[in-house]
């Protein structure tokens, strides 16, 4: 027994592709677009296909951009002196939150991970050489995800960069701010604690 | 300081109109839409846009459907003497897949709910009493919500109905299979209690 027509079977598949849109949230999304206008499904729509025709990675730092090169990179207040690596546009959206970072970005993509096939050849690395080597460069601040891939991928960027006479950091691991330290797993404590600054 | 690309920043404000859509999955649906290949992208617009014109509301019996009438109501081994009363589609793809009702149904739209400004006139009460005086139909089974509304909606039908000389019944209120009755509301307990059945 089939339980859905046909257009709506398809629709719920291809709402299953997103990222964390099981069976149940599928349906949900998919009964939802169909009690929608039909104008406001078109609008939805149109822009999806139209973001996606017209945001390009920038050809200088990889990040999602209108206009080549981004809004960052031709921004002249911004300090290309220093250059934070992270793995994805999402990233830079999370640094630029701070209000705190007055620097440029390299976003790699992904972090090396062999569990997934990922090696240094496949993420943005080469670029981010160049762009050092280009000159100017005093500082890469590194800033993949604090997991396995993440480390993995700091320590090679800094082995890679630090022959060519750049200062390469990495963010602070350490308990965050508004959390409880009962709850703080061990490996962050004793990173905390190795972190640990004079007041 | 804009940190989203305005095409970017359009795709994660529409999204966020879809149910369960805030602003973190929004940014995550976006991004992800993005970085997919663009035929993919258009291919769930198109597949959302073709859903929403093909599928419309079964003349008979109010789901949704692609050909009207719909599979069940044009089904010729259904039971029409027996009509199951939902509040929406999502309810009847529940009913079937039990496997267990042969009857057909009659979708509300929605249940009565003077809070949300849904009177009896704005669900479809009078399609249902005309199936009803069309004949043929001997048991209206309501299987509205087990909630406020559902229930002040199943007495309305029962009284709209049962002077029509139709048998009303209601779905059975009781504790879930496979629960656990420790964490059984004393409601749910107390009409499981009452509709307690001869073993």
């Amino acid at each position: 027994m089939q339980f859905y027509a046909e257009p709506l079977s398809r629709l719920i598949d291809e709402l299953r592709r997103l990222p964390g849109v099981g069976a149940k949230t599928g349906q949900r999304l998919a009964f939802h677009l169909l009690a929608m206008a039909p104008a406001d499904v078109q609008r939805l729509a149109d822009t999806m296909v139209e973001a996606r025709r017209r945001i390009t990675d920038c050809s200088i730092c990889g990040n999602l951009t209108e206009a080549d090169p981004c809004v960052t990179c031709s921004d002249p207040s911004r300090d290309r002196s220093c250059i934070c690596v992270v793995e994805r546009p999402e990233d830079v959206i999370a640094m630029e939150r701070t209000r705190e970072y007055r620097g440029v970005y390299h976003v790699l993509g992904a972090a090396i991970s062999p569990m997934e096939g990922v090696g240094p050849g496949d993420i943005r690395l080469a670029e981010l050489v160049n762009r050092v080597k280009a000159g100017g460069v005093t500082e890469i601040i590194v800033a993949t995800n604090p997991n396995t891939e993440g480390e993995v991928t700091a320590v090679y960027i800094a082995n890679l960069l630090r022959p060519l006479g750049v200062r390469v950091s990495r963010i602070a691991h350490g308990v965050p701010v508004g959390g409880d330290l009962e709850y703080a797993d061990e490996v962050t404590l004793a990173r905390a604690l190795e972190g640990r600054r004079v007041m």
